[in-house]
């Protein structure tokens, strides 16, 4: 037997109050019944059991004044082995019924087991990179309402300029198979034939999005083509479609954050962003999470995009750790600070900058790399 | 060409920073570029038209005060016809970027005829149920930890005392097909026998829940012991998901709120509830919401369940009204006050109340749907 820890953050009056919470999340979470129907078989084999309610005294953002703390037990035979009922039983009606937030997740190694995770992750993807010393430039095609040509274009230019990764913008979305076909295999023809030029292995990922029932064609396309990696949107798609579509195709997954801001917006609702963007999007397979990074033109502090970095990267039982990959209004002039914040093992993703910075994308993308590499030798 | 007309209620401080925020909506969920970057055709085309930003008259919720409405219309050709890019597109990256809420959604017919919706809708599954005259009676299988055998015996007790649909609960989940094969092989059979002695047409609804790879195995299996309800968590599988199930399976769909709090638990941001709960589940083809009831044991307002039951039934092109399921806390004694709120199509999600009521379960339901019958004569 084996247990999964689940740490609320709950708001509270009083101690007393706070411990009727934590039973009624031991209950809500598993049994869902009057108490009067709990036997003492069920008590011991399926509720929750509570191992401490205290104060708060370390509240992930200072909103949660007067908060107090729930440490639960879940049997984790309850998590049936897959991530739904996973995020069921640790944060599925309590979504609805109190302000609280699930603020730690510990996982057992019998359960982390059943899962597989990223099929590269950092050690992998460098080395399908050929790239071991720097960390990895991400870039964007957009916007939506280019031609494809134009499109693949941009694709050529960043792998001419010894970029690592491009991805589609996550509004780049086709109508049908026929121009998804089109698009994705012009921009895959445009990295290969730069990375003939530079001797350099830079991937296209593509962005899957499509009526679930056409996912599998789609990917098995991208396959079909040799694309090796692609962006996917776990809150759009449900996280263990993209478990499945990782299993299945075995490439390298980045995870867009679209649709993600529900479940870390209010501070004390919700699931802590780096148990979410982390530990469960690796679980679901994600070999870099791209998010919004503090000091851009999202409203995420920098201790959310740490807890995030902490979790792709943290020991997970055999599972593979992970690239941070902050976006969303990176600029050249803080290129030096992220690398700092976040270390070597990390995706910078700079769309809009780059495509702005000079004439030509491959220029922008050399001159970004150089001074990537300044900031990390000084 | 149609367009897709989204209403947000966003914070901002004055008029001036709401046009502000209301461009950065029109960029950000279109195209996410600087805006040197938008040429003239792709700002006709592509990036959404703001239609009018004034101060907010009739917030949804007190906390609202001081926000304003933004209206805004997108080219309903930028969703693609499918779930997870419409949801992308009215409030993907914006989740994350302002305190905003997606507060109306309006779309065009053209739209709206790639979905096909419910199944059975409430004439259809009226007509399954050869119930014309009264709201519906529902109840849930619980508590997870209860052999096998005394679950079928509650769903024969209920189906006994005229139940109209025994769903299991959403923690009814199996660890493998062996186990969900053999317990909802026993209540299906349970029902049926039950079925046999009254002459009534009960339906039990199992709880499907699985790896998204087995999920097609087991509804196939639900098919074959002919089953033609389930219960489904859309926010746990994803929306399209469950739209794929529905479309492929053909079954009545009743939809569990699990997992949705953290869309509309923060007033002035996330997603409406009735456009959540009501629309876009009527689009992902769910015959019933269950949803938690107020004045129940959830901090849910009366407000907010009346919005989810008027999305539920209101015109949507040709796509069928669905049933709201109020549930969560429901008692004997206010059944006559909801079917006065909610109206005669309504399904009625009572469990624990009804477990604990009397000797047997059965004798609960006669009583309930007694008192359901005088309730709506009076």
């Amino acid at each position: 037997m084996s247990f999964i820890s689940a740490t609320y953050h709950a708001q509270a009056a009083t101690q007393n109050s706070a411990e009727i919470i934590a039973r009624s999340i031991a209950i809500e979470q598993t049994v869902e019944v009057p108490e009067s129907l709990i036997t003492p078989t069920i008590e011991r084999d399926i509720v929750g059991t509570i191992i401490s309610v205290k104060p708060l005294t370390k509240p992930n953002d200072p909103r949660q004044k007067g908060f107090y703390e729930i440490e639960m037990q879940y049997d984790s035979d309850l998590a049936c082995n897959h991530l739904p009922q996973l995020i069921n039983l640790v944060y599925g009606n309590i979504s609805i019924k109190h302000t609280v937030q699930l603020a730690r997740l510990t996982l057992p190694s019998d359960l982390l087991s059943q899962f597989r995770g990223p099929n590269f992750g950092v050690a992998g993807l460098r080395k399908l990179l050929e790239v071991q010393d720097r960390p990895l430039l991400c870039t964007a095609l957009k916007p939506r309402g280019l031609s494809n040509n134009a499109l693949a274009n941009l694709a050529y230019e960043f792998a001419l300029g010894g970029g690592d990764i491009i991805k589609d913008d996550h509004n780049l979305v086709s109508p049908d198979f026929q121009s998804f076909h089109d698009r994705t295999l012009l921009c895959q023809q445009a990295v290969q034939k730069a990375n003939e030029i530079t001797g350099l292995r830079c991937l296209y990922a593509p962005y899957l999005s499509a009526p679930v029932g056409n996912l599998e064609e789609y990917a098995t396309y991208l396959a079909d083509i040799n694309v090796k990696a692609m962006l996917i949107s776990p809150s759009l798609l449900g996280l263990d479609t993209v478990r499945y579509i990782a299993d299945t195709f075995g490439m390298c997954m980045l995870a867009h954050p679209t649709f993600t801001g529900t479940l870390y917006h209010e501070p004390g609702h919700g699931i802590e962003i780096g148990i979410f963007m982390g530990l469960l999007f690796r679980l679901a397979g994600i070999d870099a999470t791209v998010f919004t990074n503090f000091n851009g033109r999202f409203p995420v502090t920098k201790q959310d995009c740490m807890s995030i970095a902490h979790h792709l990267r943290a020991p997970l039982g055999e599972i593979k750790t992970a690239w941070p990959g902050p976006a969303g209004g990176m600029q050249f002039e803080n290129i030096h600070e992220m690398i700092d914040a976040y270390g070597n093992d990390t995706m910078i993703v700079i769309g809009g900058a780059l495509l702005t910075r000079r004439a030509t994308l491959s220029e922008s993308t050399r001159e970004l790399l150089d001074l990537m590499m300044k900031s990390q030798s000084s």
